[in-house]
Order: structure tokens, then C-alpha cells, then sequence
């Protein structure tokens, strides 16, 4: 159900009643958006693309203990982080967001008011703000109460011109790879997050750079870059560039090299290795996750620019024929080529699950 | 994420490893659908509307112990009821499927093989099975794992004729009041149930008549009915007829008049009074939810037929203009006329959770 499930909910608490949370979403949520022409209100929304156009669809779950917690993360930033995923994969998609749907399971005291507003207002203040800046309506949901750990589980619907969607699988050999923005940064940010939550606890806006806490979307590059008619395939670094990179690969039947020397380093990569929290930055913006960069080849002859939306491209090497050997090489800057190993962000993930950043694999060398 | 999530999550077991699952999930979710242009795989699923056509969109979260019960539902039960609350609201909008998305948080244990199988493939087993019949590709989701209790959210799209689409809305004073099937029978075998979990230990397939542990989305009713062009307005009865018909007054801004006497009450909850369980077949039927019947209006000249795809229709009333008395009313047999209030199904629901449904409201003659 849609509304339904939205305006027919159990539960009720000393602070926000289930109803007052579902009128407030759907007062929010009330605006008309170009294509969606039934939002929160009926068994379900209805959705008209415009002509030539396919629908694009996404899921992501963000579990409390596993994608966030509630001791590190602020309300506002978990809702922003629960919309950004799935923008950043119509971002990487080629396509312009039509709708979101939250679902949300939460045990009650998340309904309590704290100091005037509850948790789940801050987190809908995250998600809604997010939502404004690219205009994707909240077009649905569902909310019912969990026991003890949130679970939330947002759904974007995008719209692409019919055929041109980017794919995994349309990279060829030859094909120039090219990554936006710098990595490594929210895997550090990460770290930080870890060390000194009090540092981030007033961060409730997304104000400045936070590539972990307020991770921001490609929907603009992408934007610009559909309209360049240049992008052959196209992933999100949500799983780090390793990973996403051998899926591309994987996906396009193809093999890739990269050199290091052209990715972009994040400044808190760098700094997470002078702190001694990782061995290298570089390892930390190869393997490193939740980026949501976009990750993307174009031939090898097409001119892509440097900055874009403003936004840094950079080309940090080629996608080539399989052959027999690694699938991923990495080329240092002394030229030494070594084999680029699909390391996922899922490590981390564990870790940050168990609450064991420090004495992880990044430390340790791996 | 859609595939990204389904290829590079965390979890592994005893049994099942999560990539083991997921491929699993691929395999089974590999045939070609009109509509779907690409499924699991990429970032986002893509959906190929055809001309004219809209998209209609319904989430559903399933909670263990809010929806469901490890120790009451066999896992295809599960599975089959996670897909069926989604195609219901398909049918109510007059749609015809189009694509699955599949988000599963689950513990560790429903991935580990007992006897041969483990919780979530004949979960899965369930699912798909209902999938299968109505021709819905699996076309994506997410998995992660929860720490407890598992937790599923459903994601259904469904095509409609554009300006076509059965809206709340709609009903205008002087329609016929129809409903589909017999009502009151999921709430009656909820009961039968609790009281005796073995007695359904054997419930693995969606055969025979078991409108709570294998209900049926109306969608071949919904077809037919479409093709007729007849319908004004519809829901479907998830809620209870009470509380749903209360919906589509208060979206159509009319009252509701109810004669008791057209209302088919089924046999189940005929059995559940006799036992002592409920103080009247009647309250089951008008109050007792996940029935997935459809509800919908006709102009008051149209001719409906008695049965549809094989399932009766019956006129149980009409739409009259508002006024300052009671919304909806019930006349019964002897022609009296009372209040007709909205008892919802979340009662019900609460009681479940807390493995109450002995002591409550059904019994006590509310």
C-alpha cells in the first residue's frame, strides 16, 4: 500500500502519534512535480513519464547498526544519506529523479520529542531537504514499528530517454575511464566519524563538504554529461572504485588499467594517513566506498571535459581487451604495474558494524 | 542500488552464502517480461512503459512479528503474502503487473539449511511461485542482514492506460457499492491460526482456499473489470471493509449506506462465531482486514456482473451525498439502520504482535 499504509499505521507514542507523522510527511510531501501525477494518497502513485522515456528504478535499505548509528550519525544526516544513495544510482544511470518512496520501521522512541523535535522529524528534515535540492517528490511509503533497530527503505524512480540509459555493460576496449570529484574522502570521514562523534554531532546541514556525513549526488554532472551524448557506461563508486570498477568490467566483458597517479586523492584520505588510521591514502581512495563519485568510460578519440558542473573529471585510465591475466592493473607512478584487486567497501561495512574500524584491514596494510 | 547491492553484500552463514542467494535470485529472476527492459544487474532496474501507458507504484513493508510470525507462517506463506499485499493494490488501481523489487533484512539463521532448505529459499520458493502466475519479473531489491527479526519491503510497478487508473477519488453519490468474493475469512483463519500454529505447519503451496496464509490478488477480477470500463472508484479491502470503505468516502468526498444482507460472509468466519472466537461473522466481515478483496463503485446504471474470473460480486450498497449525520451507514435485515463505524484492521494487527488475539475486540463485541 501506499497511502493506505501511510494513513492507517499502529503506532503511537508520548510524542509524535503515527498520524501526526503521517500528515506532517504528507504535508511536506505535497507539492505537484512535473510527471507525478498522484503522489501519498491512494493504494498507489502514478507515474507519467513523458514521451520516449523509460522508468528507472532503485531500492536501497539503510539499517540502523549496519549503514548508520545513531551514536555517530545526526538524524539529518541519516535521512540525507538514505536519499543520496539512490539519487547517486539514477545518477549514474543518466537519469532525472522522478519520485521517492520511504519506508519506514522504527521502534517508538524515535517518535519521542527531544528538545522539541523528535528524532524522525530531524531525519524527514535530511531526507526533505535533500529531496527539494534536486525536486523529487515523496510520492509514498509505508511506516510500521520495529522493535529496536530503524530500518528504512527508499525507492527512486527516474526517467531516461528510451534506449539511452547508461549500462555496466556498455564499455569497450579502448574506452578512456573517467571518475568525477575526489576519492577516498568518505571512507576517511568514516574514520573520523568513529574517532570523535562529539566533532560531528552539530552537523545537521548539508553545509561544506562531508563526503561520509552529507554525501552529494551527481545528478547535475550527470545531467550535463547525458546531454554530451559521451558516456558509453556508467557505475557509482558506492562499493569503492575497486569494486565498482571490476563490476563495469565484469558487466562490459572487458579489462581496465589505471594509473594512480591521475586519481584524485581526497585531502582526509591524506590526512587519515598521516594519522596512521590507514596505510596509504591511495588505498583508501581505491577501496574506499560510499563516494557516490561517478565512475564512467567514453571512447577513447571523445573529448570529455575536466570540470563539469562544476565538478573535476578526471580520466585515470583504459579499458583494454581480457586477456589471460589480472583483470584490473594499476599502474604507480614509477610505472610499476601490479594487479588492482577488487576490495569491497563491505570490509568496512563489517567493521563499522562491530565497531572495529581501528584494528581493520586499511590499517593493516592489506 | 539493485543488482550492486544484490552482488556485494555481507553476509555468509553456515549454509546459504548471500552471493549464493543472490545468484539464486538471478537465476530464478532471469526470464524476459513485456515491459522490463533490464532487471537485476545494473544500478537500476529499466522499465519500458508502453505508449499511453502509466506507471503505478506500491510499497509494502513485511515485519516479523508485526506482519508475520516465524512460528505461525511457514515460509512460503511469507514469501506468498510479502508479493500478494502489493499485487492487491495493483488490481485496486486497475493495473496489470509489470515488475518486483525485493529488499530483504534478514538474521543469519533464515540463510542456514534445515532439512534441505533453508528459511529464505522456500520463503523464496513462496514468492516467486505467486510471481510466476501473474507473470511479474523479480526485477531487483536489496539485501543486508538484520540482527533479530527479518524484515521484507516490496516493491511492486504496474502499467495502467494513462487518465485510467481506479482512484479513491472517484465515486460520486448514487454509485453501487461493490465487493469481491466473501469477506471476513482471512481475519477467521488468523484466528484459527494463533489457536492452532500445527494445524497449517503443512501450508507450503498456494492451493485450495487460504484467504489469510495464501490470499489471492484480484488482478484477474481487476482485468475483466477494466476491459468493462465500468469502475469509478475501487480499493482494495487490506483494512477491513470499514475502514477502506471509510477511505473512499472521505477521498470522494461522499457517505456510504451498507445493507448487511448483501454482504457474503464467509464460511470461516460463520465457524469463528460458532466457535466463541468472535462475537459475530458479521464483525469479521466488516471489520476484519487482509481480506485483499477489491471494493469499488459503479454508476448506479451500470450492469456488473454477478461473477468475474470466476469470483462472485456482490452490490452490497450505495454512495449517497454527504450530510451532517454519521459518514457510513449499515442496514440490516430487519431493516434498522445504524452507524457504520471504522474499525480497523491494525487492531487486529496489534493483537497479533503481541499474540492477543484471544482476549480482544472481535471477542469482546465491539
Amino acid at each position: 500500500m501506499n497511502a493506505s499504509a501511510m494513513a492507517e499505521s499502529t503506532f503511537k507514542t508520548q510524542g509524535l502519534s503515527e498520524r501526526t507523522l503521517i500528515e506532517m510527511i504528507r504535508a511536506r510531501a505535497r507539492r505537484r512535480f512535473d510527471g507525478l501525477r498522484l503522489g501519498i494518497g491512494d493504494d498507489c502513485a502514478i507515474i507519467r513519464p513523458r514521451q520516449g522515456e523509460e522508468i528507472v528504478v532503485t531500492t536501497d535499505f539503510s539499517l540502523e547498526d549496519v549503514h548508520f548509528r545513531r551514536d555517530w550519525h545526526t538524524p539529518e544526516s541519516v535521512g540525507h544519506r538514505c536519499l543520496a544513495r539512490g539519487l547517486s544510482d539514477l545518477a549514474a544511470m543518466g537519469a532525472r529523479p522522478v519520485a521517492a518512496f520511504l519506508s519506514m520501521a522504527m521502534p517508538q522512541e524515535l517518535l519521542a520529542a527531544r528538545r522539541g523535535k523528535s528524532w524522525v522529524e530531524r531525519f524527514l528534515d535530511g531526507f526533505i531537504a535533500l529531496a527539494k535540492r534536486f525536486d523529487v517528490p515523496l510520492a509514498g511509503g509505508d511506516t510500521a514499528r520495529a522493535a529496536e533497530r530503524a530500518c528504512f527503505d527508499v525507492v527512486l524512480l527516474g526517467a531516461v530517454k528510451r534506449g539511452h540509459a547508461w549500462l555496466r555493460s556498455g564499455a569497450k576496449a579502448g574506452d578512456g575511464i573517467y571518475v568525477t570529484g575526489t576519492l577516498g574522502g568518505a571512507a576517511a570521514e568514516l574514520m573520523a566519524l568513529e574517532r570523535s562523534p562529539q566533532r560531528f554531532a552539530g552537523l545537521t546541514k548539508a553545509e561544506g563538504e562531508h563526503p561520509h556525513v552529507f554525501p552529494e549526488p551527481r545528478l547535475d554532472v550527470a545531467k550535463k554529461l547525458a546531454a554530451l551524448g559521451l558516456v558509453r557506461a556508467a557505475i557509482d563508486i558506492s562499493d569503492g572504485l575497486s569494486t565498482d570498477l571490476a563490476h563495469l568490467c565484469e558487466e562490459s566483458g572487458v579489462a581496465a588499467e589505471v594509473d594512480s597517479s591521475a586519481i584524485s586523492v581526497d585531502v582526509r584520505a591524506m590526512l587519515a594517513e598521516r594519522a596512521g588510521w590507514a596505510a596509504s591514502a591511495m588505498k583508501l581512495a581505491l577501496h574506499g566506498g560510499e563516494n557516490y563519485e561517478l565512475l564512467f568510460t567514453a571512447a577513447a578519440e571523445a573529448r570529455v571535459p575536466q570540470r563539469i558542473a562544476g565538478v573535476e573529471v578526471r580520466r585515470i585510465g583504459r579499458m583494454v581487451k581480457r586477456s589471460r591475466g589480472a583483470r584490473m592493473k594499476l599502474r604507480d607512478e614509477d610505472g610499476r604495474v601490479t594487479e588492482l584487486e577488487a576490495c569491497g567497501w563491505e570490509h568496512f561495512r563489517e567493521q563499522l558494524r562491530r565497531g572495529q574500524l581501528n584494528s581493520g584491514w586499511l590499517r593493516s596494510g592489506r
